[in-house]
Order: C-alpha cells, then structure tokens, then sequence
C-alpha cells in the first residue's frame, strides 16, 4: 500500500484524541491526516505543528470544495452531526473513499450497503463510544459465553457521560455538558423500544424518566438508567434471536432522571416551535409559561403541587440549583423551549478549563450454562484529564482511530455498510484500548439471597 | 348572473346536510351540483333522485381527472382531508374557481392569500362547526360589545362532539366516533399555545388532559374542556389586541379526559411508528405493551399502581367499558399504536343507526363596561335526527352550504384566503342557522359570591 491520506471532517468537541493518535501514529503507518473544519483556526489548533497533518477550511455546504477535498483522501473520517453523513457517504460512494463514523447507522446510510460493497468500500459506523465500545465489548462477552457453549438470555446494556467526582462537587445533578448540549437536552424524545422477559415493550417520551433501572457499580456507586431508542435492531445485529431481554440505555447518577422528569413533562424540552417574548423573558417566567395561571400561588407552590415534590426534595433542588427559578433574564432573543432550556442550563453546566468528564458503561448478561443460569455484569469507568482530553473525546475518537489504522493495514475484510461486530475488529481495537486505560472490569454475579 | 356549478368533493360522514341543502336550494337559486368522491356510489346515495345533481367519481391523486372536474365548476367545496386541501387550492387558482372548506387556514393556505386577491377569488376556508360557528358566534357577541362602547379582557370558547343523553346511556365515556376516529385518537398532539391573564402559555401533549377547564351548561350538567392548537393567531383574526385570556379549546363530557390522559400517557395515542405482533395481539397485551414487565403483578394492578387509580375508580370503569382490559384478539394484521387503538375503541364507539350524536359549544366573554367588568356566557346544544343526518353533520355542512349560496347571490365581497368573520358573512349565515334549531342561549353571568 502507497502512503494513504485520511480526511477528518469535524474538529470539534469529541476531536482530540482521534486527530492526536492519527498524527503520532502517521510515522510508522505512512499516513497523512488532513482536518476540515467549518472554522479553519479549529482545525489549525488540532494539527498544531505536526508534520504529518494539514489544516482545511471544509463546509459541507460548498459542494465543489467538498468534493474536492473528499477525491484527495483516500478514508474520511466523519465527525460531522449524523444529519450530514449521507451527504458524505454519497461523495465517498461516488469517488470510491472509505468512510468512518461514530454515530448510529440511520435508514439512509444503511441503504447505502449494496452500492458500498459492490465498489469493495467500507463505510463503517458506530465505532465510537456508545455506540461503539458498548458494541465491541458486549460482543466480546457474549462471543465467548457462545464459545464455550452458553445460550444467551438477557442482554442489558447503560453508558452515559458524567462528571469525576472531584468535580463540581455541590452540582446535585452530578452532569455538565460534555458532550453536544443540543443533543443532550432533547435526548429520549421518540419511543424507546425494546424486549423484556419475552415481551414487546415500547416507552413514550412522557413516561421515559420514571421507568428506570438501577444499576449499582462496585467502588463508584448508585446509577439509574433509562430506555434508548430502538434496541430491538440490535437483536439481530448481536445474533440473539431468542433472547428473553434486550435493554440498551442512558446512564445518569442516581436522581437525575426524577428532576430531569419535571422538564420533560413541563414541555421545556420541547424543540418544534420558537417560543414567544424570549428577549423580555427571565428563567422564572419561562418556567411559569409552562405551568397553570394562578392568582395566588407562586411557581415554586404550583410546581411542587402539580408534580407532588417536596420543597426541600431532590427535585427542587436540582432545579433551584440551575438558576430556574431566578428573576435573571435569559439572554436569549429567540428560541424554541429546547434552546431556551440548553441556554439557561449552559450557565452552571458548562465545562470548566478543569473540570474532568467521567465516562461509565455498565452490561449485565445472563445465560444458560451446562443447566444452569448465570449471571456476568461488566463495567467501565474513564476519566478526562480536563475540559479538551475529555473521556468522552477518547472514548469516541480512540476506537474511530484504531479501526482506521488496522484498515489502512489491511486488517479489517468487512465492505459495505458496518458496525465493529466481529472479533477480528473489535479484538484489536480493546486490546490496544486497554493501553490508553479503557477497560471493562468483569464480574460473576450470584444470587445474593442464595 | 347565469346558472351556476358547485363541485362538492368529499360525500362522507360530513358532508349529508350541505349537499341536501344546497340540492333543495338549487331551483330558486338557479345553481347545479356536483358530487365528486372515491367511492361514486357515496356520491350516488347523496345525490339521490335529485334533478340538480350529478353523481361523479372523484380522486384527486388523478391529476388530469381533478383538473377537468374543478375546471368545470365556478364553485368548489372541499370536504376533502385538510392535507389535500392545498392540491385543490391550486387548481381553483390555476382554473380561477373559487373554494370553500371547513378546515383550519394552514400556512400553505395562507400563501394562496395574494395570488387569490389578484384573480378576484374567494377562498373561504374555517367554515363550518368548529372552526366555523365558533368564530362566527363570537364575533357577533364581541362586535355587538364594541359596538356598545365595552372593551373585551377575557375570551374562553371550548366545543366538542359528544353523544346525545339518550344514547348509549350505559357508556361511561358519553363519547362515540362521531367523526373522523383517527383525528379523534391523535387529536392534541402537539403543543397548545394561549394567552391568560396576560400570560403566554404553553401546554404539552403530555400534560394537555390533566390541566381542563371546567364548564358547565344549564339543563345540560358539568363538561370540561382542554386546549386546542394555537389560540394565539386568534386574537389578531378576533381584533383582541389588549386581551388578557384568550384561549380556545375541546369540549368533552367530565371524567373523559383523566381516563383519556393515561392513554396517551401510556403511548396507545402514538402514530409514528408500527407496533410488532400485533396479528398475535389481544387487547390485554396491547395495553401491557405500554406498561412495564413485572413478575407478579396483573396488568390492572400495574395500571393502578403507576397512575394511582382506584379499582372502581372513573378511569379504570371507562377503560374496562372499552374492553382494553380484554383477552380478546385484536383483530389487525398491523398498525400503529393509535390504529390498534382506533381500532380497538371502534368496537364499542362506533356509531350504531339509531344513536344521536350532540354538538355543544359554549363560550365565556368577560369585558369592561362603563368602569364595570361584565361576563356574558353562551351556550349551543344540537342534536342529531340518527347516525346519519347528525349535529356533526349539519354544523359542519350548514354553514358551508348557507356561505356558498350567499356568494353566488352577491352578498359576500370578501376575496381571497378568508375565514367568516365579518358581519356581512356571519349575520346573514347565524340567522338561518337559527331556523335549523343551531343558536346560542346567552346569559349574564353575575359573580355568584356577590
């Protein structure tokens, strides 16, 4: 293979650790790494003075220098939000260039499959974080179980992106944005999906937050999760056609998800019409736009009475906490109730230069084994090193780095449209994760009432 | 004027009271009447033996058929689904026709406004029950106040579709399928959008059936209503620019709407994605679908338990009536939720020959007046001749039918995209309606504390 040129576009948040790798590991690989970004300084300030990296202005909205800059590589990394990727698949289908994504496989880019195949590329997603790892080191377990001639019978899986618990110690909710906050305030809306003990179970958003699962990790605490989308797909994706369970979900710290309720249920996460008078508008009021007229009762009363919450409960005081019932103005001129929300949340949960994100992953298996059932859960805690080495920026952008490098060796024989499902990917990929201190930790789980 | 052509596309459950009037009307009005439908038969039954009628079949997916149709009428009525209505806008625009309809003005509607105007076209859309008596009832109770020197502070109007005292007196609900079932199970979604006491307002579809407004009718006992849609866009169309409240809305018999909200809490309501299995599916399984597994408990007692209803409670008596608590198969191949729903709902709701349905609308006008605050309330009740000659039927198609023949007299000047709410358009189309026993009852209502 001659020297090969890989295209990241995006140099934003969860960036920094695929564009390091791929730059330290350009010597040996014989690679160069062109970053694109909408504004070229992000891209410059990535690349610094590596020899071996070029720093471009891209927009994917300038379709001729797209184009262009995508005919130059030979594999294009996209890290660009999930809404572009088919723009960019069909430029890679058209110039013949692989592609890697860490994002969830949509109805579109799935149909690009065939075409992929037949030209022998790989368009390969879900190969971040979550997803991604999930992915890889579920599969790990559950290929092994089957080796050794267990049957699967329940699968559920929670990963989410926290905050290390030296950081912003009296911040109740335990979260800050660490990742895109847009994404994190309408998160959930649709119908999760999934099967539990056999049957078909489907959760509208307004029920979302009061049907979690608790999930306790030895040495770290109590977390509770909720349904994610649809984990009905990766029934077939995981080869568990006659699991009795199949349960993927978010993580969050335990009473996150009560407080996050009362938003939810209000309608301020709400992202489908602009609101009216932002500009003339304090947290208060917004939160009041939600809530019955009252000629007496103050927002706090009519909160409390409605969602039946205790004044000093841990509800109120996540929602105390972030500033909603100041007479502070919002700052905002417009916005629907999802970007007003984002904005006023944004002052106490942006990230701080030190502040340090935490990533947990958590999988319980249970299975049938020689006659008997047995039960594995796993987990995997990461911490950043601070606001821009983030764990969630290594969780995503490692696993994207990795895979890309076993491909340009020649390592990888998937085509077509792909997730890291098969050993001869993910095996590699956690192998060379464990170095870089991202590592599932296993245990055997009895009964304990036994 | 020479013998005019009315094209009614559309012979459903809405259309029996217009057609015949304006089939009855035709000799002295020197007018002819087409009725166009997907099923000519529809047409047939509704044209009858009447010499003013042509029978034809109508579908308006077929472009070249639907252009000669519209081209050869002066007026056309659309009692088509709203979506279809822009289609049949253009053509009138293209052919230089003008339109009636009985739907809410959509933004497509309203981009036709200008061209409309030009070509000295009427299109009379929010022509019938609601919208359509509601704002012409109001209109003529706010004019007459503004006329007197009064200045307007409160508008509350809430109507609804309900079943006749006599009918069906063992259902809880007081609620049948009096038109279109699908809008019925997915009315609300959305957000409701209105101003009180000065205050913009904001309500969810999650919250919409838990925050009603209580009204009650003399001789006809206590309803409640919800927020319907956008109520904003109304004080500008009803000249109430200094109000304080304005909020329109949906009327249903007291105790529907707190059984109806853990239906759509639950997700029954949903409509954007097909359910799985439900070939195999009984009514039991349908509801527990939506609830979540546990080991021991019955699905009543999951029910229960989660919205905190009691067993002989309101809620659980209208659920059980309905037979969702049932093992009886439900009887689809597919579906969404809200179809299985409709369906399963249609076995007790649907409309038996005999059964009279109820039109009620009331409105509640509070206004300053010689330094005093007044309140006047008003009331309708209609009630359907059978299943087919209903209130719904006649509030719709009167007003339709009464509008159409005063533009071919000459006595409507309006043009272009139109809702009835100037005299010259209310007043003539109010005082027939009185004489088909359709008018409001109104009272002064003095606070009853004074």
């Amino acid at each position: 293979m001659g020297k090969k040129s890989i295209l990241i576009l995006g140099a934003g948040r969860s960036s920094s650790a695929l564009i390091s790798y791929l730059l330290e590991k350009a010597n040996n690989g014989n690679w160069h790494v062109t970053v694109g970004d909408f504004f070229e300084q992000a891209a410059k300030d990535r690349v610094g003075s590596s020899g071996n990296g070029t720093a471009i202005r891209f927009n994917i909205e300038e379709e001729e220098a797209s184009a262009q800059a995508i005919q130059a590589a030979d594999i294009v990394i996209s890290l660009l939000p999930a809404a572009f990727h088919p723009r960019v698949a069909k430029l890679c289908l058209y110039h013949k260039k692989h592609l890697f994504t860490a994002s969830y496989i949509s109805d579109e880019m799935k149909s690009f499959h065939e075409e992929a195949k037949q030209k022998d590329l790989l368009f390969m997603n879900e190969c971040g974080l979550d997803p991604g790892i999930d992915h890889m080191t579920a599969m790990e377990v559950m290929d092994r179980i089957r080796d050794e001639g267990g049957k699967m019978i329940s699968f559920e899986s929670f990963a989410g992106g926290l905050i290390a618990p030296t950081t912003d110690p009296s911040n109740p909710w335990r979260y800050k944005f660490t990742w895109n906050p847009r994404n994190i305030v309408i998160a959930g809306q649709g119908t999760a999906k999934f099967i539990q003990e056999g049957q078909y179970k489907f959760i509208p958003y307004q029920q979302l937050f009061q049907r979690t699962t608790y999930v306790h990790i030895p040495g770290y605490g109590d977390f509770e999760g909720y349904a994610n989308r649809d984990s009905l797909k990766y029934i077939s994706n995981y080869k568990l056609d006659d699991v009795k369970t199949m349960l993927r979900g978010t993580l969050r710290n335990k009473g996150f998800c009560s407080a996050w309720n009362i938003l939810g249920q209000l309608g301020c996460t709400d992202d489908s019409y602009p609101m009216e008078r932002v500009d003339q508008m304090t947290h208060r009021e917004f939160l009041n736009t939600f809530l019955p007229y009252d000629k007496v009762m103050m927002l706090e009363d009519k909160l409390m009475n409605r969602f039946k919450l205790d004044q000093d409960g841990p509800e109120m005081e996540r929602l105390r906490w972030s500033g909603l019932f100041e007479r502070e103005p919002i700052g905002l001129n417009s916005g629907t109730p999802a970007q007003v929300l984002e904005h006023i949340l944004n002052k106490k949960w942006k990230l701080e230069p030190t502040d340090k994100d935490m990533v947990v992953m958590w999988h319980r298996f249970i299975y049938s084994m020689k006659g008997e059932t047995r039960e594995i859960q796993s987990h995997l805690v990461a911490l950043g090193d601070d606001s821009i080495q983030t764990a969630m920026a290594k969780g995503v952008g490692l696993p994207l780095a990795i895979g890309t490098r076993l491909f340009i060796e020649g390592k990888i024989k998937d085509r077509g449209v792909a997730m890291p499902l098969s050993k001869e990917v993910y095996r590699p990929i956690l192998d060379e994760l464990r170095h870089f201190g991202i590592s599932m930790q296993e245990r055997n789980v009895v009964d304990e009432q036994a």
